[in-house]
């Protein structure tokens, strides 16, 4: 197992800041910077919605261009300059601009990211004013950046490891944001994560895609997909470390994997108004894409995640949303578990067996349910397809959040 | 335009019950009968689930087998009969009989409808009981009937429509059920339409297949599609009159379009928690495929039914929803407007523009938003597919009943 560590303690050659440039009206902490003393080869992964922010689309432009000598990325919150058309791609291409002004560097060699209500321009004096702060407060604060990304998180996420290999040793850390409208395909979530280890950008990219797949493409909150969601990778080699051959790629594809799927959960965890942490186990679905949809549906399922919020085991309504995911599945040969804690070493009270009701005490599965994590496992019965998602119930707090986020 | 009456004063050849067998522990009615004096050509709309109760299963059988006469539908609340396995299809199969013996009809005349928990096998003996009881019961009351079959729903809900055509007149009559797990593909929905009139088999599976598609199939309360879905309409000629004619064809559908339509509104407007009843006109998307998809992507999302709720014009989170339904879309080619009311005469309030923000003030978006009825039209830009999707915001009352159902 990699250790990772929930801080960081700084990686060689990055440098940030996390400050109040005047988009939060209450004076918390609203743009980041993680800028590289050297250039960065440097992967992304970016939305699929049809609707993309101005600085995904910048983003996706400056990656296709220019994907080896990146040396900035700046983040701002409580806006997502989404939706603002053409004024919305002058702003972000002006941040990169005014960024790349104040760190002495090119504009195409800085990356944008923004979150926070679609549809409002940047304020640019405020973001001018980040700029200059945060260009000029560089330091190892890595919490202060990942708080300035935050939206409606309730804690900044952020994550390091360390990896020893035969050529020495390399840093992966890595921050995110999430809170809500958290999705398969990634939802407003945004994740910069840098290492000191050099890779070519081949291996970078698909070490990228792997992890994200298995971890911000496996959490739901509740099943809206964002305009904004970046996840950014940057390399910058200043370990002296080379990654490239079979084991080495195999150990940093393990420790990013590892690294993800922690900021991942984190997510999940500070998701708008959760109270449980849901972890469902999907096995032998037909195929492993099946496995994923099967979870997905039942992660953001509206009915099964108020039954999750009332420590209700009604398993029909997992089973009934397993039917409508759209794939193959039969309930006949499906079977359900429930224990508590988000990795069980057992599967736990069985609640549903072949189409049938199992025979379980309903006190017994009550009582597993009203822990703050609980794992589900559904046998499918069909095939080799395995999937784990994890996910959360959606509580009152959640409506209170997003029935009156902008005012 | 067809009238449609809120109410059924009577359908020739047809009389009802509505009676507490026993299931619900209140002691509310919980068990409807429709019974026919001679036999129904009889069509069914039934869920797309996989998983598939019991009573779906017989009458999707009993349908293939003998859909030229049936003669009663009997419905029970509280308990859906779904993942019962082969005792739950053994009990559905003995409902059916046990009406069949109080009626002095044949077991294959009777179809079976039922709703309420998932994974509970059905109390035999209160079924008996409310057979014995309905079946002794039996009159004009379709109030008591609606009644009956109601979970979480706060009101019976029924309509009926009187057609007038060259060989004299009939009536359209029909009740339904819905509250949750409403969604397309039509959820735990059920409904039993009647008819005096006389129809060839095919054309009444065509009339229902249809009219299903413009009403239940076009409603969201919450994106769950239940495992009971059904859809019955029972046509036994008492009137004399055969629709046999293109005119009378059409006169038929229009009627029973009005009706279905009726319905599946009230179910929306009566849905868990709703305070609000949203009208989404989705034109010129590419293909009425796409426009139906893109309306209940929005009516799905958890994001846009909280600002509905929070009177919120977050219209960032409709247009991201839209880009997420998995059709062609192009914010830069949409628009979106607001009204107030179910079917405003004007478009409205314009909050969007070519992918851009359009010119109005925030307070007049929140006065239309603070109305309990309000339309959004989405005008895709993209081709001729029109659709539109009647659904509702999500409340901190959703969560209450959906966290606690069962208890």
């Amino acid at each position: 197992m990699t250790a990772i560590s929930p801080s960081i303690d700084g990686v060689a050659g990055f440098q940030v800041a996390g400050v109040h440039a005047g988009l939060k009206k209450d004076g918390a902490l609203d743009l980041a910077l993680v800028v590289s003393e050297c250039d960065c080869v440097t992967a992304g992964v970016f939305t699929r919605n049809k609707v993309r922010a101005a600085p995904v689309l910048l983003d996706m432009q400056r990656l296709a261009d220019n994907p080896a000598n990146i040396r900035a990325v700046v983040t701002n919150s409580a806006c997502a300059n989404a939706c603002t058309g053409t004024l919305g791609l002058e702003n972000a291409r002006t941040t990169a601009r005014l960024t790349a002004d104040a760190l002495a560097i090119s504009a195409e060699q800085v990356l944008v990211m923004s979150t926070g209500v679609i549809g409002e321009h940047l304020p640019m004096g405020a973001i001018a004013r980040g700029i200059a702060l945060s260009s000029a407060g560089l330091s190892d604060d890595w919490a202060a950046a990942a708080a300035a990304i935050m939206t409606t998180d309730t804690r900044p996420k952020l994550a390091s490891v360390r990896v020893e290999c035969a050529g020495g040793s390399y840093t992966i850390a890595g921050m995110a944001k999430g809170a809500g409208m958290i999705a398969p395909d990634m939802a407003t979530m945004l994740s910069v994560v840098v290492t000191d280890a050099a890779l070519e950008l081949g291996e970078l990219q698909n070490a990228l895609s792997s992890a994200a797949q298995q971890s911000f493409n496996r959490i739901v909150v509740d099943g809206d997909t964002s305009t904004n969601d970046t996840v950014l990778l940057l390399a910058n080699g200043k370990s002296g470390v080379h990654v490239e051959d079979a084991d080495d790629l195999a150990a940093f594809q393990e420790a990013l994997d590892a690294l993800t799927r922690y900021l991942a959960q984190e997510i999940v965890r500070d998701g708008e108004g959760v109270t449980k942490f849901v972890t469902l186990d999907i096995v032998n679905a037909a195929t492993v894409a099946d496995a994923e949809r099967i979870g997905q549906t039942i992660g953001a399922s509206l009915l099964t995640k108020s039954a999750f919020y009332g420590s209700d085991a009604n398993w029909g309504r997992i089973v009934a949303a397993a039917g409508r995911a759209g794939t193959a599945f039969d309930p006949d040969r499906s079977s359900l578990w429930v224990a508590a804690g988000e990795s069980p070493s057992e599967p736990g009270l069985q609640i549903f067996a072949g189409g049938m009701p199992a025979d379980y005490q309903e006190a017994d599965a009550a009582a597993i349910m009203s822990a703050p994590a609980m794992t589900f496992k559904l046998d499918c019965g069909l095939g080799q397809g395995n999937a784990t998602i994890w996910t959360c119930d959606i509580s009152h707090e959640y409506i209170s959040i997003n029935g009156d986020y902008r005012s």
